[in-house]
């Protein structure tokens, strides 16, 4: 036994008791006679005090130490005399009487402390000892207590988590799958799942009725930010459900994380068609921490002779409430932000409403006061606000755009406060999305997904209208979790297919291991799933997901700290069967 | 909503309930006027009744269904008139008075029974309709609970459960890992991890204390019956422990197990040394169902004129309670089994407890009364006891098929039932054990694992004789779990490398990466890890791993339903820089 106590227990009732701690020497201070040590485990940190007149070989041993040396160390609890409001255990700090070094520590490149010196690429290779900040490991210790809600809550809905294979065959639709050569089978590989989608849905047809699982996907696409070749998801699926169903199973594990997890209770979650998203957030995962809903301003601005308007397809505004103090100079950067290639608008256009209730705008000579006013009213506009508006030839581009300046002027204005949190459904998803490249109808969430019931009609003379029951739970502007109902009828799923532009044989070649699986009793169901990684970036406030993952990859897809991917020897291709034929 | 109630809940207290079911079409009898259908979903089987008088057209559609189909019926519950005591809703039934089909089936390639007429091949091929089984299920609902008791025991105890990567880098130790191609960085591999030893280890020394993980591990090795490509541990690593900390942690672990998923109440761990085990069961793993201990016969049997014994380097013996009575047939079959190639005894020697008390055996030309009185002493058998005695120039090896011929007495006689459970940890493992192919020393656990300190002395005159601070857990003759006290120690690190034949640069090439880790300060830490698929089949019974796993592979690392591994594109190779080149 190393230690009686942990470095985060030790409180004014400990005074008196002797205790033995071990951890890592975060810092040591002399002052006068004496030497302090901060003592740190993943617990807290407890001070530790050495008396030189008292005992000075021990007090020389420790002021011997070095930062992150591993100690043990045995004395009295005492009262401190300058107490730590800050720290748990600030009232206390321990007297040693014996010290025992379990380790030394080279000096550790960067500091051990929440606002390190250390930059990214260095906290990355050396991670073992960035996780050792309390800042670090707190959002792991979160990661930890959300996966274990979850588990709980679903394991008390009668969901069985079951483990899929991580070995399984290429799929044909989805991004790129990373893939594994089989030595026994030389020739051939084995590809790691994108998602147990298929695998689930087997699991359906096998009368499983609720599944999930926390595991591991895999996507070789190129990394963005929030983007890791391996991420983690909450796969769920139910049998014999609808929509409703699993909404509701659902709104209520949400509930039961933020109870649980943040001690907050979340109102039931409101709903919004896709449509609406579009129409009001362009954006179908609105972040609805704070309103500025979008106003199409067509009837109101239009055919005043301003070509810009008049020529438009789409004119929508917001309303900056209490933002008419922007200058000049901010509105500039505001017009600059829009045009930014990423986001593509030509120009901006804003109004003030002034004290006195009249309207400036960068367009006055277009406009009439008149104009401008119902331009006021429309926006729902008061004195010492501000609007600005976006117009452009397509709507959904333009809308778009207006939802990075909603998003923009919402952090400019403090509104999107990582404390709070804004939930929603977004449901009614289209069935289909026209992609330009592929001059056809593609399926916007997989192929599998049901059309709405009331729909089934428009297959035929209108796909592109068809609403499907898909959903994705959205959280302050973040898509959390997503999934649909699924088509279990034959005929049904065959009409999809071919509005797809699918052959039957296509459709066979494709997807007929799991159409074959369905031919022998497959029960209606559905499900979602959640990405784990971000929504515990979402409870922990994080900008990126890597900062919940313990040992995540970089841009090029490496660990910096393994040093992985890395090559491997002569004989291991040879008994796979490959040959290194690198392409320029 | 699909159903009001589900398959497994009704009860006489719900008589005259008006509900509604889904489910699959298990059997349809038809008795005079009336059809009964057996309607089934995972929580049980619901009996519907269809009577021809009342509605002609209602029995009629039930008359079509076919076994496998889904539907969904509405119906009134009723007292059943033959009660089915065997089945927990067999007081009622549903007097049906709607029938909806959800979707027909096909008819399945085998019966969906617990005893079915498919062969392994078949039901591994479909394996979505196997899993429809209730006997194979249940394996799946016992993998689900018994990995929720461990995380719920372990969080309680203050364990993390932290992700590590599936995506690393190649280990230069232990089995063949599979490798992964990547495309951003061409003609570099990732590995899949064959445990999380390494990064575990650096959790440790990041201060996370307490880490677990239930994780997919991955080996490519030649397979057999218990072995699968992937498979899943329990894995546990926490810092500032001795390994009485871990033992008394981990049997606390199993305690909770048996009791919440068995309600078993498991006594005290017994803790058997390696040494001991060896020698009274020949195995590390000793089967401590039934008792028949090796007991050593060279005192009593060499010098008598037996060349057999007389050149013997060990003479043991077993005494099978009660077996006496096994016929010449019965005891040629016995020198048969150990003979064969797997186990490779020369042959087999008996002597049987008469009735009287005197002893006959296989050797009495060699053997007076009195020495074979001597033999039943040593053996502590009485009358009606059968002793076995095998013999040889290598103690270990003829240990080890002792071993073999106990087990097989202990199946044969009925000693081994799967429904009684004996635990204990097999501890003080040697550190090293020699190798007659690499004619060097190895180690036994991994180069990380700790000497006894009281032992750490004969590093120097007797490696070879020092005993690790190495322990498994050993269930019914299965080792569930293992693990080790890790080194923390440079310098004792370095001694271990050396006996181990590796030059310090050899050391730091191959484990430079762990080694460079812990210069910053590593933490006294040690863990283990369980095997959880035979974990699961221990609970449950089974002889073979692969009936807990939803989707095993084949011992070809085949997934025969998923049809994986399989051939990729030409354009996967070349975006990841390979290219194929068989071998014959």
């Amino acid at each position: 036994m190393y230690r009686t106590t942990t470095c985060g227990e030790l409180r004014a009732a400990n005074i008196g008791q002797t205790v033995t701690l071990a951890g890592w020497v975060q810092r040591i201070r002399k002052m006068g006679g004496m030497t302090f040590i901060d003592l740190r485990d993943r617990y807290g940190i407890t001070q530790l005090a050495f008396n030189q007149e008292v005992d000075s070989e021990l007090c020389d041993k420790a002021n011997h130490l070095g930062r992150e040396y591993v100690i043990q160390i045995t004395g009295a609890v005492a009262e401190r005399y300058s107490k730590n409001a800050n720290m748990p255990t600030g009232d206390v700090e321990i007297i040693v009487s014996e010290l025992n070094v379990l380790n030394e520590a080279a000096t550790p490149p960067f500091t051990i402390e929440d606002e390190t010196d250390g930059g990214d690429d260095l906290r990355m290779k050396y991670r073992y000892l960035d996780l050792r900040r309390a800042c670090v490991r707190k959002n792991l210790e979160l990661r930890h207590k959300m996966a274990f809600e979850v588990r709980r809550y679903l394991d008390e809905q009668g969901f069985l988590e079951v483990e899929t294979p991580v070995l399984v065959n290429s799929t044909p639709e989805g991004a790129r799958d990373f893939v594994v050569p089989s030595r026994m089978n030389q020739g051939q590989f084995y590809a790691l799942p994108q998602s147990p989608q298929t695998l689930k849905q087997l699991l359906m047809v096998s009368g499983f009725d609720r599944y999930f699982q926390i595991v591991k996907c895999f996507r070789d696409e190129d990394l963005r930010a929030d983007r890791q070749p391996e991420f983690t998801q909450i796969d769920c699926e139910m049998s014999f459900v609808e929509q409703e169903d699993i909404l509701n199973m659902f709104e209520g594990m949400s509930r039961h994380l933020f109870k649980a997890i943040k001690g907050i209770d979340l109102p039931k979650l409101p709903r919004m068609t896709w449509h609406d998203a579009m129409k009001f957030y362009g954006s179908d995962k609105p972040d609805t921490r704070f309103d500025m809903r979008f106003v199409e301003l067509m009837d109101v601005l239009k055919g005043h002779g301003f070509s810009v308007f008049d020529e438009a397809a789409y004119i929508g505004g917001i309303c900056a409430k209490g933002a008419a103090s922007y200058t000049r100079k901010q509105l500039d950067a505001l017009t600059e932000f829009v045009k930014r290639p990423q986001i593509g608008a030509k120009g901006m256009v804003y109004a003030r409403v002034e004290a006195d209730g009249s309207v400036k705008s960068s367009v006055d000579k277009f406009y009439t006061q008149d104009v401008l006013q119902q331009l006021k009213t429309a926006m729902q506009a008061e004195a010492g606000d501000l609007i600005l508006i976006l117009s452009g030839a397509d709507a959904m581009k333009t809308r778009k755009q207006l939802c990075e300046l909603r998003l923009e002027m919402g952090s400019q204005l403090g509104l999107r406060d990582k404390n709070k949190f804004s939930c929603l459904w977004v449901i009614d998803f289209p069935m289909y999305e026209w992609s330009d490249e592929e001059q056809r109808l593609m399926a916007m969430h997989h192929p599998f997904t049901a059309p709405k019931p009331e729909d089934i009609p428009l297959l035929d003379t209108d796909p592109a209208a068809v609403r499907a029951n898909a959903y994705d739970m959205v959280i302050n502007g973040v898509e959390v979790g997503g999934g649909s109902i699924r088509i279990h009828d034959a005929k049904l799923q065959e009409k999809v297919f071919e509005i797809l532009g699918f052959t039957p044989e296509q459709a066979q070649a494709k997807f007929g291991f799991l159409m074959n699986a369905f031919k022998f009793g497959a029960p209606p169901h559905g499900g979602l799933a959640y990405g784990l990684d971000r929504f515990v970036s979402l409870f922990a406030g994080l900008d990126s997901i890597r900062d919940c993952i313990a040992f995540p990859k970089n841009n090029s897809g490496r660990d910096v700290m393994l040093d992985a991917p890395g090559f491997i020897d002569q004989s291991q291709l040879d008994e796979l069967g490959l040959k290194i034929d690198l392409k320029e």
